[in-house]
């Protein structure tokens, strides 16, 4: 029992009780808002629950990182949060899920690996939007041919083009586009309609709102920005992709989406604890309220901090043109790209535990994530510091 | 303070009372002996660690699987987990090491990948003494030829024949051996000494004795038994196959070893809270007294259980030669592998504490692991079980 009468059996009783000597045990006082594109900031709930079982799942004695991906408990673990994530995001009983690992980056190969290897032959349609997607379409040159339906290097990666400037392929293997580009914040805001199989990257935006999934041959998503840890990858693809029908003869088997969905992501050790984790954010956000809770607290945020750079009269700038404006990635400039100035945002912002806000090392400027980890306390926290620095160093 | 006038100020603290209902916050009453195969028991120090670092590491404000791959602290981690496996493994300074995802069984594809591109062709010699081997050699056949140098499937996977008995392809360009088979538990316990450059899938007994790292071409191992959680490989290579000399254009990008190389793993995002648990259980064995440590623990472990299964006159038998026994899984099976008193034991144990001793869904029986995590305490309890469950049940 705590001298504040509570009884303290778990690190979450500890968190609350009244007193700080014992909310401090678990660590949690004193986090900063991280603005990282990832890995990234997660739920504080999530992380004091995976804290708490960390030595001793559910009493089964052992940690969930130490227990055989075969046992009883970590299938049900391995299976709620498949059918978590079925419910959140509404994917047709006939699709695969499916979780390895390798990144997104894995993914570009594994993409025709998979694809190319069919009926429809070996060329795919590349909607280049940023630098995730010229690699994705890189890769690809080396098992079939990757063409750029666009490709806005040109802008330096701030525009989506207008679908009837995107030159398709007659017949194209499939269609692929990065829904959400990190590095320069640019986000498809509706499903790309389009002829051939559609693949896309939703690594950076999966899980902040719904999906047109039946529209899609093929999605996948690192996990390591709104769904938990990096090292696993998940990807939803259609019965026909999931068939090993398009498969190519020289794919590897860990590449392979039909050995996969035939042996439930197992057919090798999984990485059981990224997994576990994600189960955790998928069962707190279904407590939460679901896929539209996240929604509408990203409007909220990317909302607050968009109006502060518009509202600013140059003073900071947003390169992305507004239609193509992510949520979950809002890089700006101060005066112009002013580098010392920038020095001294990133410097003054630590001081009221505002972190990770350097853009990306390709880019330079300001670049803040909003992942649906980052509370809106923290936003709130930015946006009044955004105003006071503007107040205080404009010329 | 808690009421035995210790300072609780972390979880380890809280560790350190005498008082049990503070111990209890931790989750560090009351955990099994767990022998799975991998993932598998962890050293607990290392899990109290993780624990008490899970929300605010070393004063950051964030959790390890928050930051940034590129910030500075997690870099650290990383380095100094680098650092630490050199040391502790005597890694030639020339050596590469390198940290990926996919497991053992991405790997496999990865040995021809980088392996058969190169002057000395595209056929691979495979030691063949388990399933792993077997599956290893298999992979090679999709970019090359994998030839079985030897092959015990004939035996049943129990034995490793001599090397005079070896049939070596001239000029291969590689010779591929598994140093541990989960399955069966057979282990090599010398360097094979072939012409071939010499690669080895370390998955399973890394890091529980020294290696000879220069002997080899390249080294690569899972982490999920003796190093961490699942969802990391180190693989360690000469300068001659990190350098891409070897690599087949049909590489993926992911999979290149050169690439990795370069970009010390950390092309795309690497699974860091995966990276930083491993980092945890290097530091934690070079405070411990380094591999020597776990090498002779190791022996101790594995010697009192095989002495036992050796003087039970027949009611325990272990099914691989007596030279190729594993160190790590001791598969056994009782009375002629009787079914009825297999599910007793595997019953009764688990009134001990003593958990997951089924053996591989391939072969039945009883499997003890005995990776680095498992104590010293946990094997002598089931040492005693094994003697007085024989002596109960012995007809």
């Amino acid at each position: 029992m705590s001298a504040d009468g509570k009884i303290v059996r778990t690190i979450s009783d500890a968190m609350n009780t009244d007193l700080p000597e014992v909310r401090a045990l678990t660590g949690a006082e004193s986090r900063v808002y991280n603005f990282s594109a990832g890995p990234s900031m997660m739920p504080l709930d999530v992380l004091l629950d995976v804290q708490t079982e960390m030595l001793n799942h559910k009493k089964s004695g052992m940690s969930v990182m130490e227990m055989s991906h075969r046992s009883k408990e970590f299938v049900q673990i391995a299976q709620e949060a498949e059918k978590d994530m079925r419910d959140l995001l509404k994917i047709p009983d006939d699709y695969k899920v499916i979780f390895l690992q390798g990144g997104a980056t894995l993914q570009f190969s594994c993409v025709p690996f998979n694809m190319f290897g069919g009926p429809l032959g070996s060329t795919g349609d590349y909607l280049v939007t940023g630098q995730w997607g010229e690699k994705a379409m890189q890769e690809a040159n080396k098992y079939g041919k990757g063409v750029a339906a666009c490709n806005t290097k040109a802008t330096k990666f701030t525009t989506i083009p207008k679908p009837s400037e995107w030159k398709h392929t007659e017949g194209a293997a499939l269609c692929h586009y990065t829904a959400n580009e990190t590095v320069n914040g640019v986000e498809f805001h509706s499903t790309p309609d389009v002829k051939a199989p559609l693949v896309a990257d939703m690594s950076s935006n999966f899980l902040s709102k719904d999906i047109e999934v039946a529209k899609h041959a093929c999605i996948y998503a690192g996990l390591q920005k709104n769904l938990g840890p990096a090292g696993c990858v998940a990807a939803i693809m259609s019965p026909e992709y999931a068939s090993g029908k398009h498969e190519q003869k020289l794919c590897p088997t860990y590449c392979s989406w039909k050995i996969a969905a035939q042996n439930d992501s197992m057919y090798n050790t999984p990485p059981c604890f990224t997994w576990y984790i994600m189960a955790e954010v998928l069962k707190y956000t279904k407590k939460i309220g679901g896929v539209a809770h996240w929604n509408e607290l990203s409007d909220k945020k990317a909302g607050m901090i968009y109006r502060t750079i518009d509202e600013s009269n140059g003073f900071y700038t947003a390169p992305v043109a507004k239609d193509a404006r992510s949520r979950m990635n809002v890089p700006f400039t101060i005066m112009g790209d002013d580098p010392a100035l920038t020095k001294k945002f990133l410097e003054d912002a630590k001081k009221v535990q505002l972190f990770t806000l350097a853009g990306h090392r390709s880019v330079g400027g300001i670049r803040a994530s909003l992942y649906n980890g980052m509370p809106l306390k923290g936003v709130e926290t930015l946006n009044d510091f955004m105003k006071s620095f503007m107040d205080e160093n404009r010329k």
